[in-house]
């Protein structure tokens, strides 16, 4: 055996990410240096303000997000930005925090920029709104101008590593489960679901539905279900998402032929997909041709206080069912045209946000009876698995009752890090880095899964899961499926396959075969 | 013995709630009947819409909100009202299920009553906004015009009955507990709490702080040290709100003489506390003396997505310690002032939302520090104990740690069971009625605790709590402390008490007795 736990996760993390061109880096002089608070390199045009990062992403251009520091506010900059720079603050400010748990390049306090305005004076030059800078967050260096970066690449070498660790992955024997320990990917496109599979996934862990509502010329028809008034109208809408969706689905499949894809039915509340502004209200008034008043009180009556514990999720495959019906005839028909043309398709139909049995045995059975007429229809049938997310404590707690009806049970970990801890993903900005920096927590929970809190959970949800039905599968699909002492913690408590964002798929190859060889 | 369980909480409820004079009601026909759907009787000027319930309520007027069904967006008006009064809907439609949370009398699914526009035509008649109607939840009968209701009123048969359940309650003996169990009550004012202590209550297990910083002459104190910008700042401004809530616990102390009180410190996010309109903006900048873009600004950054998952409890008392030290220095000035007057007092500090011991252990020292200054200046000690509240699921499942810090835990069973179903209560009005109509739950949770998911986290945190500190004080203080079947839940789980609104302190004692009596 080559393989000896030599490489760290850590190392191959820094390969993976975009880096300044190895050649062009001896011949360049930093500008000056910052603490090196997230991997990777990154260049653009400065801006100083979030919404400008928005403003300027939107029209294309690549930017790079200056800011003394960054807070809750800036989020939406943040995600478009291409990196991060800020003068003030440590290895777990805000700034330095969100990037890391976004992957995108920071460095963060770096304390020679003097930023006044949309100017930054550092070291005698002064840097103004669209001028070039470049960070490499993975030394805290910062250089002027436009620096080539070289994406990162797979070569012959890194493959060859990887094989030696998929060795030990693949042939891990552990008391009364399946051989080998599986890595899948978080991919809702094709074209995601072909890079992860370059990457050495074997299989989606987590294919999110909410975009084949969102693209135009869908938006517009689930608008148009929204406001209707009853089901045979609702249904008569949704009809005509049939073929678009069973399009999507069919270029998933056919990109990871021979491979299983679990398929989430939709998760976000109704309320994300109606328009925000005025104006778009009244667009989309005329289109579906009601009234903005009345486009405007359904809006209102969608609007919810806490949408994280609001009315979505099996909620609304409970009090809409025609929206996850259609959903699955979608699936299932992508899935007989795909066998009829040679494709291996293994379909997980996989219901989220379930906390009580009792949601997930009567949805069960409405897809099942779906699944029924689409096989009639067809004129033949396709493997298939229906499973849930173990995303709600809840489900954790009376687990053994709810895997009577699944095939699988995928551990949705962010959202069950949020409510076991009770934090809202979106505003724990405000004071993650205090409990941070004061020690009350080492570490993100939404990063490194919590072993005592939230491991709890999905360790009783396993056995209970395991005694009541001894082959059901199960894995784990929130981000803490792509980091390394997550990946080992699954691995303990007998989970099948960890999954992740494509490009981290390399990383929890590495990660699972170490943690093979931690716990033999 | 006398006791033998012939009276149900549920018939004494009936006598608690007002109702129509009895011998007035010989003499009245009702105008039509609807359903039972919330106990109690209720008579008010008719309302048809939430805003015009709020906006009359406001004014001082009493009303009975009418509406053909209600949505959530209706509950600010419904918490307003008198009573409701539905045309659609069954017992468990929003309104029905809404009402019953609240202890509002409701008649439900009344189909005589053809409402359109702000009049109603029932047999014949036109009933208008403002006409007086009166309804009796307890029966589903509505009545045309003002009718006089009874208070309940506690007569000395029904006290001699309760003493006879007292006896039970009083000497129940459970392995390893002192003897009795016993029922607290919610109160956040003195006179709340007299009157809880005159139906019996044996102190208080919630006295909530909020209103202490919401009342007139103390908010905008409260909003100038929210924008203010440093901690130096802060603290001077918090200062002027010491000798004002000290005097807001003195009162408390004195009503509740003899009896364990206990306070919860400040739980709500700070943004609760600006101001909401363009107008309260501009008045309170003026007042407080900073522009108002200022002041928009900092309101701006303290919005949150989910405000329920956000910054409050602990967590601000962590980011603000200086509000926690300012309330507990209050509280035990207040102490030491009654003290000093002859009055025994027993305060019990709780910082809320603790979901890490790391956070109960800063907060307790914090809190240590501020007592010790307190006695040193006040020349004198008094018994105090210092605990948390387990509301977030992860403080329930390291409740061995937790413990380790804390004399005593309160059950916050309303948290508890959003975070561990992810129900927002705010938001649940939207799905709840269909997932009781078909099934899916059997009642509200928020109403009669969930033995199987919420309670096996109650349990379990008790269970590590006492394995970890035997002597250690167990209680609830959700709503569910005032429901029979939670109450015996807490009887078998081995709390040491009950806490509930003052009105339902008595039911608490009668479901008390029979939790013992049933698992003798």
């Amino acid at each position: 055996m080559l393989f000896k736990r030599r490489v760290t996760p850590e190392q191959l993390d820094q390969l993976l990410h975009p880096m300044i061109d190895p050649k062009l880096k001896k011949t360049l002089k930093a500008l000056t240096k910052g603490l090196n608070a997230s991997p990777g390199a990154a260049c653009g045009q400065v801006v100083f303000s979030a919404d400008e990062a928005e403003k300027w992403a939107k029209s294309g251009k690549k930017v790079l997000l200056v800011r003394k520091e960054t807070s809750p506010d800036d989020i939406g900059g943040m995600v478009v930005s291409q990196g991060i720079l800020t003068s003030t603050g440590g290895m777990t400010s805000h700034a330095a925090v969100v990037a890391r748990g976004m992957g995108t390049p920071c460095v963060a306090g770096c304390k020679d920029l003097g930023i006044s305005g949309k100017v930054i004076k550092v070291k005698g030059l002064e840097i103004k709104e669209g001028d070039y800078l470049t960070i490499d967050g993975s030394t805290g260096e910062v250089f002027n101008g436009k620096v080539d970066l070289v994406k990162p690449k797979f070569d012959e070498r890194l493959t060859k590593f990887l094989s030696w660790a998929d060795e030990i992955r693949l042939g891990a024997v552990r008391k009364g489960l399946p051989k080998g320990f599986l890595v899948r990917t978080n991919a809702d496109q094709p074209n995601d679901a072909k890079i992860a599979r370059e990457f050495g996934a074997e299989g989606i862990g987590l294919c999110r539905t909410e975009h084949m509502f969102f693209d135009a010329g869908k938006l517009e028809i689930f608008q148009e279900m929204i406001v209707a008034e009853d089901v045979a109208t609702r249904k008569a809408v949704l009809k005509k998402l049939l073929k678009l969706q069973q399009k999507d689905f069919e270029g998933i499949f056919a990109a990871m032929n021979g491979l299983p894809v679990t398929i989430r039915l939709l998760d976000p509340p109704l309320h994300e997909f109606v328009p925000k502004t005025p104006e778009d209200t009244k667009a989309i008034a005329k289109t579906i041709g009601i009234t903005v008043d009345k486009l405007q009180a359904k809006i209102d009556s969608l609007h919810e206080l806490n949408p994280m514990l609001g009315h979505r999720g099996c909620r609304l495959g409970v009090t809409y069912p025609e929206i996850y019906d259609i959903q699955v005839e979608a699936i299932m028909r992508a899935a007989c045209e795909q066998t009829k043309k040679g494709v291996k398709v293994l379909p997980e139909i996989m219901i989220p946000l379930v906390g009580t049995y009792q949601e997930l045995k009567m949805l069960r059975e409405n897809a099942e009876a779906v699944i029924k007429s689409v096989f009639e229809t067809m004129k033949m049938k396709v493997e298939h698995k229906i499973g849930t997310m173990i995303e709600i404590p809840r489900a954790a707690i009376t687990a053994d009752e709810v895997a009577k009806y699944a095939d699988f049970f995928s551990f949705g970990t962010n959202d069950l890090t949020q409510m076991t801890y009770g934090y809202s993903r979106d505003d724990i900005g405000s004071f993650l880095p205090d409990y941070i920096s004061q020690g009350i927590l080492e570490r993100d929970p939404f990063q490194a899964i919590d072993q005592n809190g939230v491991g709890v959970l999905v360790k009783m949800a396993a056995e209970k899961a395991r005694a009541m039905k001894p082959d059901i599968k199960l894995g784990i699909c929130g981000e803490h499926g792509g980091e390394a002492s997550s990946i080992e913690f699954c691995y303990r408590t007998g989970l099948n396959y960890v999954s992740c964002s494509p490009y981290r798929v390399p990383l929890a190859r590495l990660s699972a075969a170490h943690a093979v060889l931690k716990n033999k």
